[in-house]
């Protein structure tokens, strides 16, 4: 349930216009003047709420639920109330998206340049930014159209940004080179020195990081995540790709389009990922691996070798999932004799 | 033993003042204007330090001590030698707190409000606030009083922070109600967009995220760590509790009261955990799962299912910690023929 | 291969020029006036471009390359094709180094003091430093010569750094003495309170942390990394040591000289550690260990006892290296049966 303190609310919508929204069938049409006040879970939903019910382990739920009305599927209406007024439609979760976006908008967008923003004289910016308190972009840095770089963040010389990406505050882009529609999070550090040394006589001597991060279009990097730039080759995150919080990403790594990293993931240097690959929560991949396609590895597993495309894999070193599961099972049973 | 570049520090406190403060009792009342010049280790203490022994796996330490006076037990005073000046109390930790507030203050500490914080015109600042330079408050914020906010914070429109809190700098807060007495570590994101997204024809769309981050009072949340707000309900950090640096909390998270994340814990979304639970550093725990009170999960553990109160587990996936170490001496021993 | 977006690229290097700052022999003499424009990798160098080939692993890659000229060993350079132009040296990693440092410089170097820091009247200021926008110093801090503070930097009251250091744009330092040489990357949070207090009738009461963060000379510390300070003794990072990306040390871990610390490692209270430990991504170290020189831990281990000096040890709980791979392979062996 939004809170207006965060969100401003459309007040009075109607089923008939919900229904619209979201492309669904309102089952009984003399409700359609009746209105919603909010979008609830099934659990919390009050006499004034809509909310939505997709997934049929949560039948228990439905049963129970106390709302106005639902949007479900023709196979799960049978579990809703008898009270409860049903929309159906095919994919109740794309049409929570849409009620969603329809019934809030968040506060505090901020909008247009801060006095305080400190944009070098070479910097070319896009229409309609918004650049906040403290910001600092340095030379020949070029920001697309309807970017909103939020304050204290830090955009390095060069770098540039395509249209529609926002910059979270508090985040530090350099040697960076970033698509369209992409969304970094607060505190994210992306395109510093990689991680690399040559020990000589005792003393570790650096090595030059000289390539650079590329992001693509429609990314997704998560909260005080850290990515490194390239040495040589450069670091690569394809289209769509989504990175959740606190994740490493070392340099020279590449990873496809549509890729899911979830918090906690490192990934070392030299990595190529293929498309879709999923990496649970506090993943490792060793350095220099090829992780195929549509592969998907279990939180906290680590894997030291290639991996090849849609394989589902676990433990540490993985293996593949009914192997672990396997091993895991053997252990709990000799381990009691 | 403190610095007094760092510290101001009370100089010649005597040993009945010492006694005082900590409730002890001075074994040699004839030492009464003794004084002291620092707190130190057993280890480290010198002739004009005092220290406290309260564990007997040091009685090997205490036996070298060459400190002025010690603070100790009735029951471990055996092990102090006879030169050292003893002071008996029930518990010397206790005893230590005490005396450290009486004998050092931080120096450095900020007060006032910065002329170059941004202050929105609608929000409200209590009574006593110090605000750092380059803060950024956004519109309708509100802040109680005696609380400080560090530079280069910035807290978004809407957020509302109770009394005598302190928000370090570069910390970044949004969609958050905060309590009383509260400590935001340097660098921590509290109440960015959870990671959800539904995969559409090959895209991954962002869910919506409608909730919020609700933290209780007497609340410590690390340095770099990072909070999501809930996407319908609320992410929910209870009283007492202390989260140290580099944690993952998800959306919709729940933590009770007293709890103890250590550092680098990952906790996926929804969550729910009772109180007084203790996640030992680098933990995983999966979505969904309901921790009951008092469980204390070990180090670099996994959790894929839920765990009864009470519980001591270990492992990855974790089992009771009697189990778990049955499973290291089995491999370890069958693993050698 | 340096973009020039981000570096100043000296053009029309000669080979006569590439052998003399590599102190390599430039087998053909006919070939000293021929130029080269770019440093890259074997895959991508280009005809005009050099490389570097020093890793016998790699002969399939030599035997592509399309360079114009490669550095590498005689006993290499029986592997790249007869037209490229070889230039021979002992070591072709420290050639290419030396080489990067002659061709490329980064642009966008910060100088001179940004009229928006805020300097503490008492703080002291070496020679030649730069500071950045929105920088905040406090009183009697002292910072040496030729120090490159980035923007939006808070530097407590008292720190203390040597000469040479780059503090990376969005980092917090407080209660910390810092050497010589040193690199601090964006978003460090340095010296801030360890974790540590006392439950005292169901609460948890801080404990006071009066000790100091003191970091050696030539210390390299990544983004996000966050080292607390010391409870009463200090934490100590010696001469030397690399630590990575959003590594965990708490307080009161001393560590050696020459350390290497990789990402996301996490080390517990009052660990010590001796000289050139090699941490690997994503380790954990239980409070108070022992962890002699030269020790090895693999990635995702995890230590719950002293490591003796040399050994080399992996798994969770970490045993040696041979052991760990015998109960892999007894495992995977027996679990099938």
């Amino acid at each position: 349930m939004a809170d207006s303190r965060f969100y401003n609310i459309k007040a009075n919508v109607t089923l008939a216009q919900a229904a619209e929204v979201t492309s669904a069938l309102l089952t009984d049409l003399s409700k359609q003047n009746e209105k919603i006040a909010n979008i609830s879970t099934m659990t919390s939903a009050g006499a004034e709420d809509i909310c939505f019910f997709y997934d049929r382990k949560n039948k228990d739920k439905a049963e129970q639920m106390k709302a106005k009305a639902c949007i479900t599927t023709e196979v799960l209406k049978q579990f809703v109330p008898e009270n409860v007024i049903v929309l159906l439609c095919e994919d109740p979760k794309i049409a929570f998206i849409k009620l969603n976006e329809f019934m809030y908008a968040p506060k505090g967008v901020q909008t247009g340049i801060d006095a305080t923003a400190k944009i070098a004289a070479s910097a070319k910016i896009g229409e309609n930014c918004s650049i906040g308190a403290n910001a600092v972009i340095g030379e020949n840095a070029e920001i697309g159209a309807n970017c909103v770089i939020e304050p204290n963040v830090v955009i390095g010389e060069g770098c540039k940004l395509g249209n529609n990406c926002r910059i979270g505050n508090n985040a530090s882009i350099a040697y960076s080179i970033i698509g369209n529609n992409c969304y970094i999070y607060t505190g994210a550090r992306l395109g510093q020195d990689g991680f690399g040394f040559q020990l000589i006589n005792g003393q570790h001597h650096r090595i030059p990081q000289l390539g650079r991060l590329i992001v693509g279009n429609d990314v997704e990097i998560g909260a005080n995540t850290c990515i490194d730039r390239g040495a040589l080759d450069d670091t690569v995150i394809g289209d769509g790709t989504r990175i959740d919080n606190l994740v490493q990403i070392a340099h020279n790594d590449k990873l496809g389009r549509g890729c899911v990293i979830v918090s906690q993931v490192g990934i070392a240097g030299s990595c190529t990922l293929g498309d879709y690959v999923v990496l649970g929560g506090q993943v490792g991949l060793a350095d220099h691996l090829n992780i195929g396609s549509g592969v998907q590895v279990a939180a906290q597993s680590g894997a030291m070798r290639d991996i090849e495309a849609g394989a589902v894999v676990m433990g540490s070193p993985c293996v593949p999932f009914k192997d672990f599961m396997r091993q895991v099972a053997f252990l709990q049973k000799n381990s009691k004799k």
